[in-house]
């Protein structure tokens, strides 16, 4: 059977199980008409936001911060991009800006993502191995119904992804040695990350991750465990 | 409504969810058997082993140890016992004594316990606030069907009940105040810590928890935001 001797199935979210393009951009439109970047695209916007992701975590992977929860990242990427789509940080409320950092926490799930992640559920432990913060990963679950059975990852490991702690945290806090667990990402550099530290490895084509225009992370950079289309396949490729 | 403002419930594990006793002694009985101690009370076994919870977690919560899970403790705790019941630890395969630990991950939920959850969660965020660790919480909620959001406690807050950092690090966690967050438990004692911390607070009787002739915790020695006698009744009491 493939992935023999797994017991826990841990997956990246941002990309892999949901769609943050599509759902930063959704929050992002009425916002930008609202403090008056009229003609912004909200695609863009999402692009822009997300552009800041690595960086900022870069800082606290460095050692140069602590560890910082991903939601006060956000936060912070939030009012740095603002300037560049012509709004003023200063002249928005807090609360508006909170309330559209917490588009984080209203993204969708990919349509397959839940469907498959249920069947997955029924053999494995499914947890997020993501930088996302635990409550950002409570909200998002609950609003989407994402069925996991514990919230894993970044901020119970303290490390940022790709650092070998985030998954090696994740694997420890379920006692269970590192090939005991697969990572499901929809990226190459973060599956390759997981197998250095002896994780196994199921990749998942997300190919309009990043828009219709995709370029990256469209095929396997090297043989993973496992190879499937989307979560449906890798349940069935699992025998589920 | 009853508890305005909490967006989380989190619950006292041992006791309150899950029937310790009968459990472990389901589990207990063939063992000693099996290993000599034929005229032992798998109850008495069950109640000794658990009078050496307090204690053992003690030591971390003093300073003397350092955060070490509760798996650990208890394993250590089952060869400090066994002696009583007449076996010698080092008779016993190791493979035997890690199974036997692990009868803590396959204790039944009392029978109200699954249904009220599940009834609990449509509204609010439900997780553990237990001193079982990530991977013992885990592997019961699988097996019992328990529906948790997320497995918080003493493990992500590195920290044993009822020092505050536990409850404290359980709200912490979800990123709410300490008044959004209400401590479900069976134990008056643990309430009042939670309380001094500022949870809200839900007693809910178990008044066979330590057998049939309990004297403890059969009432509220508080008045508790909400007193219920099962599950069911707690989410009555909140109109769900």
């Amino acid at each position: 059977m493939a992935l023999e001797g797994v017991r826990a199935l841990v997956f990246d979210v941002f990309g892999t199980v949901v769609d943050w393009r599509s759902g930063i951009a959704r929050e992002a439109g009425p916002f930008l008409k609202l403090f008056g970047a009229t003609n912004a695209d909200p695609f863009a916007f999402a692009l822009a936001w997300r552009r800041r992701y690595g960086p900022a975590m870069e800082e606290v992977r460095s050692g140069r911060r602590p560890f910082t929860r991903l939601d006060v990242l956000h936060r912070e990427n939030l009012e740095a991009i603002l300037p560049g789509f012509g709004i003023n940080p200063s002249d928005v409320p807090a609360s508006a800006l909170d309330d559209l950092n917490r588009a984080w926490r209203r993204l969708d799930p990919w349509p397959d993502a839940v469907a498959g992640l249920t069947r997955l559920k029924s053999r494995y432990i499914i947890a997020p191995c993501s930088n996302g913060n635990i409550a950002l990963m409570v909200d998002m679950a609950k609003r989407a119904a994402i069925p996991w059975d514990a919230i894993l990852g970044a901020e119970v490991s303290q490390a940022y992804k790709p650092a070998p702690q985030s998954y090696l945290g994740s694997a420890e806090a379920l006692m269970l040695p590192p090939a005991g667990v697969c990572l499901v990402a929809a990226h190459n550099a973060d599956l390759a990350a997981a197998r250095a530290c002896g994780l196994r490895t199921a990749f998942v084509v997300r190919p309009t991750e990043h828009g219709p225009g995709q370029t990256t992370d469209l095929k396997p950079d090297q043989a993973w465990d496992i190879v499937a289309e989307d979560f449906g396949a890798l349940a069935r490729a699992l025998g589920l």
